[in-house]
Parts: structure tokens; C-alpha cells; sequence
């Protein structure tokens, strides 16, 4: 790689891990329901692609941690342990692939691929 | 009225200003843009709508506040000066409509009507 | 009671609720830890304090639910069942004491006394 | 350097990006006055602290910006212009810098030195 090259790469991967991070904790804390779990994950998903070098952005919600948490009211709070996140990030001619996933009951948010 | 019709009165004049502060502070930050405002609004209305009591939301974004807004990268962040809302709860017997809505410059939550 | 009174009892109820949907929507999802907790209580209060009509708050996070919540690095994140708030409202000259506590299993926000 | 290096050198810029969008996006929106702006910078600083990888954080919120932007109440909302961040973040032997401050009034994130 030349220098450019290795910049693009870091810059991609730098500003993968920013929409992450925003993600998170620009939406966890949302009341969510069964009802309105789609109107959400299609929100998150159009505003996080507004930022800077995302290229595409899949956000689902477990509909099964959802029923297992809803409260009296019929709802419960987005969590990190809800989300699955697939996010492609793209500087130059570098796209970093990066996501949020349980593993080991810890919402991980991680780097995939690089290309 | 006697002391059940205070009390839900109270109570649903509490739950409104509950659920105003909480949609405010939950999704204002959130990236938005004239491409993807819709579906912000919708999720807003979506979400709040699940939270006990509330039994009509109608949120709108200013579209004009965010093309004067939209940064280098065509977007910018959802303000309290950019939101509308219109918000019915209802405990017992009493509706009580309160709401969103500039004044002077300033975001304002107000009551509108008891009824 | 006449009517300014009426209306000053009102309004310091719709503003207490807002005080809290705000500091829970604010802060819930903070990472928070036993050697960070004394920090975000202070900065909280000191947040809310500043919005209009609040005369006095205090805020408690659990320790213990701090303790039993800690992920494999040493922390968690702020949830309302961590939450312990005391708050009081004064519009003209009604107060509004309302609060955050868990009953059971839920974060709920209540009014306690007005005066 | 050799793969080791490679993964822990990218590890590192990924997380600091993760730790500079959820400190944004967490508390962006919290009000803040000149009376409780010390409290706000200390508690973000311990707070994102707990995070993994993070081995310090300065915390700078802009008080000229803060004076400026009073409501009638004599406060106003946290926002990235008013914040000047440092982080370091270390992962295996890397050590990388990053930021935020306001360049071309936009807050911009940036990575400043890798070591």
C-alpha cells in the first residue's frame, strides 16, 4: 500500500467505528414495540446514512428480545442487545465493513472486512 | 370535579410533560436531511405512541430550519427548534393536548387544551 | 383554588413531567461504572437544575444494580431501573414534588406531594 | 510492521472513532450553563473513561459559545461546536490520537497522531 492508500484505509476504518458509536447511542433508549420496530430500524438506518462515506447501513431489531422484555404498557427500550448492525463505510477506493452483534452477551460492534 | 377527576386530570397533565421531554431528548442529534425526514418523523410518532396514555402524536419537522442547516456532507442535526408536535394523552376521563412549538426563538412545551 | 392558582398547579405538573422525560432520555445509556457513578449523579443534578421552574433535585444511581450489571470490562450503562430521583417544581407558589423509583420491576415516574 | 501490528493499529483508530460518536451522541443535548459546565466536562471524561481501550480523555466545552447561546432561562444545549475533545486509545502497543474540534464550523472528528 502507498501512503494514500494506508490513509484511505484508516480514514474508513476511523469513521466506521464513529457511526457505531453515534448509532448507539443516538437511538438506544427509544420506546419499541412490536408495532413500531420497522418504522425504527428504517429511521436509524436513513439517518445514519446521511453521514459522511456511508455507503449502505442494515439495522435490525430482535423481534424476540422485544417480546421478552415488553413491560406492562405493551412496550420496552431499544438496547445494544437488540441490535444487529451491518455498516460499509467507504473512503477513497477503501470499503471497511463493520457491524454491532451480541457475542457473548455483550453487544460487540466490530470490524469485518476491509477491501 | 371530585378528587378521581383531579387526579386523573393531574396525571395526564404529568404524562404529557413526560412524554414531551423524553421524545426531545431521545431523538434531538439524531442526522436528519430533506431525504430522510420522513421516516424520522414517522419513527418519532411511532415510538412515543407506544408509551402508556398517549393516544394521538403528530410530529413535524421544519424542512425549511434544515436545508438552512445541511453541512458540507448535505445534512445536519434534528434541534428542538426544527420540531412540531402535537401530542394527545389521556388518563380517565380527561384528554389533555400539549405540544412542541417555537416561541420567541425558543423551543416551548406547552399545554393546549383539557378537556 | 382560583384560577391563576389553578393554573400555576397546572403548569408546575406538566413541567415536572418534562424534567424527568428529559433526564431520562438524556442520560439513560451513559457508561457508568462504581468509580464513575458520583461523577454522572452530580453532573445530572447539575444539568437539570438548569432548566426553568426546577427548585431542587436529587439524583441516586444503584450501586448494587451497577455491581450485578458490569460487562467483562468494568462497566455497563445507565438504565432507569439504576435510577433514584427526587424532584421539585415551583410555578408562582405551587410546588410539585415527583420523582423516579422502580416499583415493581419498572422505572416509574410519579408525583408525590404538591403543596 | 507485521499482522499483529497491522490488527492492533486498526483496532485502535476503530475504537476511537466508537468512542468519539457515543460521547457525541450521548450527550449532545444536555443542558448546560455556566455554572454546571465543569461538572458536564468532568463526568463525560469519567464516564468514557469505563470504555475499553480508552487510556485518557480531555474534555473541553467552550463556555464563549455557552454565553452566547443562553435561553431566557440562562442556560442552553450541549452541541458539537461548543466541544473540544482529546482521546487516546491503546490497543496492544498502539497508541492512537484522536479528536474532536471545530474546523469550518463543523465539529469535526479527526484522527491527530498514531504511535
Amino acid at each position: 500500500m502507498n501512503d494514500a492508500e494506508i490513509k484511505s484505509r484508516e480514514k474508513a476504518i476511523f469513521e466506521a467505528g464513529i457511526k457505531l458509536g453515534a448509532l448507539y447511542h443516538q437511538f438506544t433508549g427509544s420506546p419499541v414495540s412490536p408495532e413500531s420496530v420497522d418504522s425504527l430500524e428504517y429511521a436509524i438506518e436513513e439517518s445514519i446514512k446521511n453521514q459522511p462515506y456511508v455507503e449502505s447501513i442494515s439495522v435490525k431489531i430482535d423481534s424476540d428480545l422485544i417480546e421478552e422484555n415488553l413491560n406492562r404498557f405493551g412496550y420496552t427500550e431499544l438496547t445494544g442487545l437488540m441490535l444487529e448492525v451491518d455498516l460499509t463505510v467507504k473512503v477513497g477506493n477503501t470499503a471497511v465493513h463493520a457491524g454491532i452483534e451480541v457475542v457473548d452477551g455483550y453487544p460487540l460492534m466490530a470490524l469485518s472486512r476491509i477491501e
